[in-house]
């Protein structure tokens, strides 16, 4: 059934088709929205007539949905992937984000799809829950006395910092990142930080290492 | 200039069908979004005519930006207004939110806005601005040692437990009011706090209490 725009490439010519249509979707979805972004003006973008882009995409909400598929199909591995730091450390630099850095395209989804069934949602949905469970993993490795409650707060804080610092046209991060560290000083027993220990009594029960992965 | 919509009541007329259109835009765009509603839906949802619209908002973005300041003017008085409550009490119940609550507006404006001098996206930054201040205030009263650090991380939370919440769809509050509640217990110092004094460290200078007002 796969139809490919005519062209002297053939079958090359339609599979770029269908990445120029995702390369146009990642900077007009950022730039003007989802629902100001039209299949017309996504074409024209990307070059492509209306009916190739039918062919690669069942519809608008079948391309937001890749849209959001593309966009860290690996979840943070700038993160989570760097061996070169401790678990504790891998937690923080969570919060270390460029400056500039748009808004969450998940949470720009969320909100301006107003159908939590519609694909794109349920994959934000899917995206968000995959970033508190590597939080989760960290903490885990980190010695972390309750490594899901302290995945769960600082993928809070990460969408606190990325909806703040759209509203205020300013930069939220650094003060999620305070509370990122204040909170993982509370659920890591001093013991298991890499600073020398205050000898101060810890939140309740004893450090609990889990062999990391 | 004003020209008000004829009828039977003349004038009141006129002023009637400003609180309409301003009613159903409050459903509208809650609903299904700022940019999915235009000027039409809102005339027939109100019953008014276009023109008499135009009279009272010269603008769409006028009418979003007077929504936004409808909303809340006072800044969240059911919380910060309740004298029955201690200083310390009234940062918890900031957190208190009834389930179901839909996403912040504010938020919402400022995703759907793209143009951060959209008077729409300029209220919401001056409402969070405002929301943050009522909380580095009630943090002061409760004796914080850094009460402005408490207010804005307190107004990061609030905005990441809506965020989240409209993500994940199901409620992320409780888990925001568990970090608030860490929060508050390493800004303010024991002795200020309600329940009796377990004589631990505090996180540094002594309690300043200030004159609440």
């Amino acid at each position: 059934m796969t139809e490919v725009e005519k062209g002297p490439l053939g079958r090359r010519r339609g599979r770029g088709a269908r990445e120029r249509i995702l390369s146009a979707s990642q900077h007009l979805f950022r730039d003007q929205g989802i629902n100001r972004t039209g299949m017309d003006q996504l074409c024209a973008e990307a070059q492509v007539s209306k009916r190739t882009a039918y062919q690669h995409f069942t519809s608008k909400d079948e391309l937001v949905a890749e849209y959001l598929r593309r966009f860290d199909p690996h979840v943070m591995p700038e993160v989570f992937g760097r061996t070169d730091l401790t678990p504790r450390e891998r937690l923080l630099a969570a919060f270390d984000m460029p400056a500039s850095t748009p808004l969450c395209p998940y949470i720009a989804a969320a909100v301006e799809l107003h159908d939590p069934q519609h694909p794109a949602a349920q994959y934000a949905r899917d995206y968000k829950t995959a970033i508190a469970a590597r939080l989760t993993e960290t903490a885990r490795e980190a010695g972390a006395t309750d490594p899901e409650q302290l995945g769960e707060q600082l993928a809070l804080l990460l969408d606190g910092a990325s909806a703040r610092t759209r509203v205020l046209n300013r930069e939220s991060f650094p003060t999620a990142a305070a509370i990122a560290a204040v909170l993982i000083d509370n659920a890591i027993p001093s013991s298991s930080a890499r600073q020398p220990s205050d000898d101060r009594g810890t939140t309740g029960s004893a450090p609990v290492p889990v062999g990391g992965r």
